[in-house]
């Protein structure tokens, strides 16, 4: 995700602690008190400029959503759409995905969604891709039993490489899709990314992937 | 595949008994016998036209290969093929693959290659794609510890079905393609199907699945 610089971040993310949460760890094991009700909660990792967050939290008014976002200029983006979209569903944390288990407890996670993320097409870094196997630990521990992820993505080598780490890892998909718009899934949220890339002609990847129970 | 009559079928197969061997029961669990080696035995269902059996048979000396399909006419194209190449490491079966057991026993295969597949696309068909559950017991049975299939298509819908399909089996993928033909994986052998549809810019997919160790 490309930054601007963006000075009066700091100030807006500052004044807005109630919808972007300083001190995530403070929350471990109590993001249901925190949003004031006992409905599940969906982390998105890499929330970018947030038009699937906000979509999602519109769409499911009956589920909490968190999104993780590190870069400053681009979370408060997410956050004005938050905003306007009104929802009262929807925590964002400015913060790097890499401990997720600072964050959240076990099984305090219904579903992950993790859309366009990095590809880093290196082999070199495959272990930051997020569905290398040492982030399905930790998906795997804060997540409850039998739940899973929700991926998509335009990247073909990155969504090989997720496919066969699931599996590896032992877990079960339970859809594929490669070529999501071909669908015209009514329930798909798009994300800003997505509607760029499938505007071009080019094929969305989606697929869901649990965990077995453990 | 489109089957035109060919009188001299009947008669080209009674001609070509030792390599399309008839009742193939009476040789199961001593193929290597007729082979007349220990070479593995690699099984391809659905051989077609044989370009890909008469390939891989030349380019892999150490394998065995049988090829089953069903459509006489067809059967003849593949046997003329292997004829043409001299290799003496193939053996077609003028067969329906419906039950494999009846052919080989536990054990007795150590790959199975699916190529482009009649796809079934109707969801009532589904039980007849070679990727249902049903297949994949037969397969497992006749096929050796940690060993598997693996399936080029270019039909989306088959594709995403047997992915699904073998994750839900418990199978493990060992490789995903999307596009085959981005890879430029000088090992590849195509089929006919394969080399038609990606002249057209189709990608072909390709996977590799195993059964975890019984």
């Amino acid at each position: 995700m490309r930054q601007r610089n963006k000075p009066w971040a700091d100030d807006f993310i500052q004044e807005n602690a109630n919808l972007i949460v300083p001190d995530p760890a403070a929350h471990r094991g109590n993001w249901q008190a925190l949003f004031g009700n006992n409905n599940p909660i969906h982390l998105e990792i890499g929330t970018g400029k947030g038009q699937f967050i906000a979509g999602m939290a519109k769409q499911y008014p009956e589920i909490n959503f968190i999104g993780i976002e590190l870069a400053k200029s681009v979370i408060v983006n997410a956050a004005q759409k938050v905003l306007e979209e009104a929802v009262p569903n929807v925590i964002l944390l400015n913060q790097n995905a890499k401990d997720l288990r600072e964050f959240f407890q076990a099984n305090e996670i219904a579903t992950i969604y993790l859309n366009f993320s990095d590809p880093w097409p290196k082999t070199r870094h495959a272990k930051r891709r997020l569905t290398y196997r040492s982030f399905l630990e930790q998906y795997e521990e804060i997540l409850q039993d039998g739940k899973g992820i929700v991926q998509k993505t335009d990247n073909r080598a990155l969504f090989e490489f997720s496919l066969v780490s699931y599996s590896q890892y032992g877990m079960r998909l339970e859809e594929v899709s490669l070529d999501l718009h071909a669908l015209e899934d009514p329930e798909n949220v798009k994300t800003e990314y997505e509607e760029k890339f499938s505007a071009k002609g080019q094929p969305i990847y989606r697929c869901r992937a649990v965990f077995l129970n453990k």
